[in-house]
């Protein structure tokens, strides 16, 4: 068998998420159709983790097993070619059998994009949390320092997932502001069902000075989700990339 | 009877185009049950002219008319709560009842958009039209000269238009070169169905060296659909502006 690892960028405002559904538009389904077009085998992908609807993708990744052949660059020509435009293989890769895009991972980042202007917004809410209120920033790079470093997240995880060990680092944690967009990115060795979200929400309520920052570490020590009840939107958030050993 | 204009600004993508029609979504559909929401009367809009499914705006206008009366910043800031994200209103405005969208317009704007890079290409699709070839600048600004001034664009306008009239004048065109991106707009006194297009598409063939600048006043004098026959696709249209007096 040959194993390939895909590096995929999509727009998910036209999906319900990542994860194969019956009588669902979905990232992982529209893949295993173009596999399955391209080697006639019914092919399963595995994802690097879920993305969940209106979530999008600068560099999800995922393998499969196939009993074909194709050189790496071939694979990802022709599946672009039965692809849908919003989804785009970037690259194409041979691996070894043990290579496995979920197990395999040893980190991620993930990007969260606010715009809290008023131009073109039309175009902006599928892409961007958009935001009509003032953020105190300072207050907010503040808050972000908190979050550095290993702490159990149990209380940043959204419920319907089953993971039994809610402890994770968080390596970098940078705030890019350009203009009217915060774009926020955040790399760690792995994240719980929807934490970035909720560490996003939890920022936004610092910085609309409804917590402190040093409420932060207060809120990871207390592990009660009910404390950190804002999850941000969707829209706002690109896996930008999955790092492997 | 009260009459109002509305400046509207929408992402066209998820959208069948403008005009409503049964069982579809279109933007004329959302913005009609969004003025039902508001004012309990079964109001019907006047586009300044249909948009293609697709094809997104800046500025498109319409008018209404209704028994209720609510100042103009009012009605922009309920339809916006009840108008779907991608669909904004950017301006409302008291008209006389002599006002309509369609019969007082005096001009309109397109933009038409082209990328020729290759970053985030997943994020561009709906927004692009994506080309991958290179395509000779200098020739399509010299192409693009031969459309101004007044001609008669029967071989610019697509089958479905019922137009008796094909004589249009085109007051600017101007092509706005910012990295891989190619940013045309066209100012007329109207256009055709399909004109904007199938003029880029005519400019996209003499920037492939396909037709030289040259033929461009050759094929307004044919009158000829079949000699233009490459329509450039809706995903990189923009209503930019409509003009009144």
């Amino acid at each position: 068998m040959n194993v390939y690892k895909i590096v995929v960028e999509y727009d998910g405002s036209h999906y319900s998420g990542w994860q194969r559904q019956p009588k669902q538009k979905t990232v992982q389904g529209e893949i295993e159709k173009a596999i399955k077009k391209l080697f006639d085998e019914q092919v399963v992908i595995h994802g690097s983790g879920r993305t969940d609807g209106g979530v999008h993708a600068y560099g999800q990744v995922a393998s499969f097993m196939t009993h074909y052949y194709l050189p790496a660059e071939k694979v990802t020509y022709v599946l672009n070619n039965f692809l849908p435009d919003d989804i785009r293989i970037i690259e194409t890769e041979e691996k070894n059998s043990d290579f496995h895009a979920r197990y395999s991972a040893i980190g991620k980042e993930y990007v969260y994009k606010i715009y809290t202007g008023d131009d073109h917004l039309a175009f902006k809410t599928k892409y961007y949390h958009i935001l009509d209120k003032p953020l105190d920033l300072n207050l907010i790079k503040e808050a972000m320092t908190y979050f550095l470093g290993t702490h159990d997240f149990q209380a940043f995880k959204s419920a319907g997932s089953k993971v039994m060990r809610t402890e994770r680092t968080i390596l970098e944690f940078d705030l890019d502001v350009r203009d009217e967009q915060l774009i926020f990115s955040i790399h760690g060795n792995g994240f719980l069902y929807n934490m970035v979200r909720i560490i996003i929400g939890t920022l936004i309520k610092v910085g609309l000075g409804e917590i402190k920052p040093t409420d932060i570490p207060e809120l990871l020590k207390m592990k009660d989700r009910s404390k950190t009840r804002y999850t941000a939107p969707a829209e706002g958030l690109y896996l930008n990339k999955v790092y492997y050993k």
